[in-house]
């Protein structure tokens, strides 16, 4: 076996990425260097931050190149290890790309326990985007029982896990998903008080249906979508709320302005008269935190005390569409691919 | 003496105010009641927040109502007490209205030390406005030495407070105002490293002038009015960058949008992408540490090592042309009126 398979960025996106925007590849298998680990890939991750590398803009991280292989973080089986933190047939975490094989610095990866829970549960619940959550809500909300919290993307990694931790915290939790089916699982599964289809709803639809869930306003808001969503929720912020900000699914795809639902200046004047904090979230930030991220949760996800939905697609090949489908709200948990190693 | 003069609300202004919203009348000289105080009014101050007291909207305050006093912040002698906490001729900080004699609970007011510091400066960089950039600054900036901020209304009584305990922190102090004099004032007086006119410049023009001043970026943006000069600031904020919202004088009179200049998604994406904190900022929030503001700040007035501006109008039937003027940046310095008690 001396060939792997990978997706390079073929051509940037305009709005929407098409399958023109990807290309398999078969390339030859590297070797790894001093200090590298190569891992056979198990599953990887798919999420809607992938989209923002796609564009040539300055983010918090720099964008794919054409050609180069997709982003995206993983878990594999160490087959040839050149770090003396890892050894044949450990599990290693890291940014394995969109790829069945990878080379990477052991150091740039972390050793996966898969005893302490499923593999695929570090991309997940225990990855990146359960920590998003857990991060947000332990800096950031300061929530108190008794207070409401409003999530949107409710039945995805991290709005699940964000409406769980809250739920524990004794607060009233109101999710905001698309369809019926979402909507019932973000209650019967995780627990939520009430839960919003925001399917053909505009602004000032959202804001009275989440008025009917929210009886004493809202006071942490979640954010991770935009658009109408957010246009229906700030209205509604309480005096002294907060609005932590994690993710813009609804503005990935689509620059344009939102404020017919709500103008800048109202924006502006409502974070003075309510006092409001915005704050920007990027677990990265919080990377040193991750290890008491673990030891709280994982036993928590084992024992089934908190819940999780995974959308497993099997195979390369299908990443590309399985991604174009998550941007649209495809997906009812989170979304893996897996791959040979799984 | 049995009468006295006040301005009431005439009419709720469309926009700017006029001379036809406000009504100055004759009425009779009131009586204190039980813990009472009646004071003769030394100087009122005329705010921007009083703009937002004029519209019949929810606030952080109730709306002045037709035919009441319009609202200010003053300082008085008292001449009539029923309060063990004041005697004749005391001076007393109070909510005195626009009006030359006022009866207040004295329990609402602060005795006043005239030898800690003029009557004047009661109501502008050791009152309210003063205290409000020391509170945010103290609470919310976070600035470490070598950081940029920026404020606009630099040489207004907030925003050259602001600036001048950035520059006592060793931050580099942008300021914004409107014309060459307080550009001018603003470096000479107040000790900023630069200040750039607005006066004619877009959001796409404001953020090229402060660019240049801004080298490294803007770590700190103390807002205080709106626009375009917001609209400049945006793009240039540093990763972590903390955007302290304590006015938006440039929406007090139009709620129309300003968004043509930075869109609502982009807004986010940028909260996003820099994990800015943006924080609302009312003074009254912080009252409980008046007391440390004043010990800390008044010997420094009073020394002259912080500056400090005021533009004195004489008499009370000058309040409302002093007060639109204001409005639209006419003043140089802390606006107040001095009335027969000053």
């Amino acid at each position: 076996m001396t060939k792997m398979k990978r997706i390079a960025l073929a051509a940037r996106p305009e709005g929407e990425p098409t399958d023109e925007n990807f290309r398999l590849e078969e390339v030859d298998m590297p070797e790894p260097g001093p200090g590298e680990i190569l891992v056979e890939v198990a599953y990887m991750s798919l999420d809607p931050y992938m989209r923002g590398r796609m564009d040539d803009v300055k983010s918090y991280a720099k964008p794919v190149q054409i050609g180069e292989t997709m982003e995206a973080g993983g878990i594999g089986k160490v087959i040839k290890s050149n770090h003396d933190g890892f050894k044949e047939g450990d599990y290693a975490v890291g940014r394995f790309g969109w790829a069945d094989h990878a080379v990477q610095p052991g150091d740039q990866c972390m050793k996966w326990d898969p005893d302490m829970a499923p593999l695929s549960t570090s991309q997940g619940v225990l990855g990146m985007p359960g920590f998003t959550a857990w991060a947000g809500m332990t800096a950031y909300s300061d929530l108190k029982a008794g207070e409401t919290l409003v999530v949107a993307a409710a039945t995805g990694p991290v709005g699940s896990m964000v409406g769980q931790l809250a739920k524990r915290a004794g607060a009233r939790v109101i999710g905001v998903a698309g369809g019926d089916e979402k909507c019932k699982m973000a209650v019967e599964k995780f627990g939520f008080d009430a839960c919003i289809d925001h399917k053909g709803k505009d602004a000032n639809a959202m804001r009275e249906a989440l008025a009917a869930e929210c009886p004493d306003g809202i006071d942490v808001y979640f954010e991770n979508v935009g658009g109408p969503v957010l246009g229906g929720v700030l209205p509604l912020m309480n005096l002294y709320g907060r609005i932590i900000v994690c993710g813009m699914i609804a503005w990935y795809n689509n620059q344009q302005d939102e404020t017919a639902a709500f103008p800048m200046g109202k924006l502006w004047r409502m974070i003075l008269v309510k006092r409001l904090t915005i704050q920007g979230l990027l677990q990265t930030d919080h990377a040193a935190r991750f290890g008491d991220f673990l030891r709280e949760t994982a036993p928590l996800v084992k024992s089934g005390e908190i819940e999780h939905v995974e959308d497993i697609v099997d195979g390369l090949e299908n990443a590309p569409a399985a991604f174009r489908s998550l941007l649209k709200g495809g997906n009812k948990g989170k979304l893996v691919v897996r791959l040979a190693g799984g």
